[in-house]
């Protein structure tokens, strides 16, 4: 990405192993995340551009002299974040913090919508799954990756058990996916909060028990009036806009809790004394998805779940530039891109 | 109180039994609240002023015919909102947002301040303490009240335990308490932030391991500097300044938790893209005391803690204006009141 709206598909160096940490991995298929969004509405010209892609699963190609438990022709998926699964913060599940980790297309990482990545802490970072290349639960594996692991985590902080009212905030890709990861901890009433049918009619099918299509205060009081005005006990927040984490505030119950997992476009979060009358707490944030994958990896590989649904348009590498156009268009919930 | 500063001595009407459940409890002694010297520094004139105090333990003069746990003579606490102990938020344990409940010196429920107060849901507010009316134990007692079970709640939803590392902001009597909660809970090291060094000296005999006089970011880099850069996993945030909560999110770990029990004096909190990618939580809120009184009175009663050292002036009711100046000068730190 070269700057707002300007996606283009070129040749860079080949992907090479640097440390002996290191694995080559083969993409089988990545995707854009809502997340590139943000900088394709709103980055400024780079003259050396930026690699996109931060979710992808693919075949080792090759290891380096120090991984031990990956052998060239593993399938994996590989987490949004790479992390050596060792240090304090991996143990304590919070990959996300890792002291040895990082992000993928920083300078000398390759990013995942291409046709290889290095990775860096490849024991630590990779996990096998036991299917083929030409697998029919690749989408869902891939939304391993980071989307179904994301929205699993808003649930999981905002404490989503069988006794949880749960209101989520927006039907995106995330937002979908916290209503399928809520339902799978056992929610016994989803409110789905967006206005595009497509996507909350999907939203209905992975567990969506209510459809509010009002923002904002009517939004809210849509939540109350369903609530015996007692709003849910969890909200998943998942846009990451201001009026969204307001949004999330009013609906949420006394006592409860709002995981947060949206990409913050805002720097200030009104929690002045009426949130300390109501004992609401936030929590969420960027999900260790690492943490998450083996959890959530035998519900998709028996198909309890099939997270996978979220794609709704494939590309090859050479259309990738339409796949954003399609999405910053609402044409497309999620591209999944077949390399 | 009529207005900043002005507290008078007034007789009022004699505490009167209305509600089949009320009790009427004649008391023994009560206190002054650090949140009673926000409205002490800014409360508008008015003409009919304000019933003061919310904390206070006493005597049983006489029940309702709806009361039939309680009798006359009990020596009973109350916590500084009384509550049904029925309803679901009761149950829950968030006798804060009590679905009948309420708070003292509204209208026609009287303040602690004084000589007796007409008990609310008295079955279910009231707490009967195994003491007599001259025990040495009232102190403490008392501040199971609202003091103690306020920093105890600070340190429950922050999640302290004996693996926590813990930063305490402020060296008021909150503070002091969250030490001493937090000691309790097996805390293996507590940080206190505060400069009074009477109070800290305090807050080190309640447990505090290390001291820290800096404030704003000097007070951030001594917790960084004293943790290896982490921060502590939980802090609680016992001022409510936007100063003080900006200290808590400079403080806390990454996965950290902040357990807020300060009278906020902000309506909004930098909570931005920074606190979501380290995964900060912002809990804790008015503390349902309800909830806590039994379980902490067992420790109170048998000496393992003594809440009760944070009193450092006793005053008679014609005093407690006094009181209020000593505690808004810092000459005192909290005042208990003897009836």
């Amino acid at each position: 990405m070269y700057c707002a709206g300007d996606v283009r598909v070129e040749t860079v160096p080949d992907a090479s192993m640097k440390e002996p940490g290191d694995a080559l991995v083969r993409v089988l298929a990545s995707c854009i995340c809502g997340s590139d969004l943000w900088p394709y509405a709103s980055m400024p010209p780079s003259d050396d551009g930026r690699r996109m892609g931060h979710e992808f699963l693919g075949v080792i190609e090759d290891t380096g002299s120090g991984v031990s438990d990956l052998r060239r022709g593993d399938v994996v998926v590989a987490p949004f974040l790479w992390a050596d699964n060792t240090c304090d913060f991996c143990t304590e599940g919070l990959h996300s913090s890792c002291r040895h980790g990082g992000g993928w297309g920083s300078p000398d990482v390759d990013g995942g919508q291409g046709e290889a990545v290095r990775v860096p802490q490849a024991m630590g970072t990779l996990v096998k799954v036991p299917v083929a290349e030409d697998s029919a639960l690749l989408p869902s594996l891939l939304t391993l990756s980071d989307v179904f692991c994301t929205g699993h985590h808003a649930a999981v902080t905002a404490a989503v058990n069988p006794h949880t009212t749960v209101t989520v905030i927006g039907d995106g890709a995330v937002g979908l996916s916290a209503v399928l990861a809520a339902k799978r901890l056992g929610a016994e009433r989803i409110l789905l909060m967006g206005r595009h049918k497509d996507r909350t009619d999907l939203g209905r099918e992975f567990g969506a028990t209510d459809v509010i299509a009002e923002r904002g205060d009517e939004g809210v009081a849509k939540v109350r009036e369903l609530t015996g005005n007692d709003g849910t006990h969890a909200v998943l927040e998942c846009v990451g806009t201001r009026e969204a984490i307001e949004m999330a505030i009013g609906a949420v119950r006394d006592g409860g809790r709002i995981g947060r997992v949206g990409v913050a476009q805002y720097d200030e979060v009104p929690l002045g004394m009426d949130t300390i009358m109501r004992n609401i707490t936030i929590t969420g944030g960027v999900a260790p998805a690492r943490a998450y994958i083996e959890q959530l990896l035998p519900d998709v590989l028996d198909g309890t779940v099939d997270p996978g649904r979220v794609f709704d348009r494939t590309v090859t590498l050479e259309a990738v530039p339409d796949g954003y156009r399609a999405m910053a268009d609402r044409e497309a919930l999620k591209v999944l891109i077949r390399t």
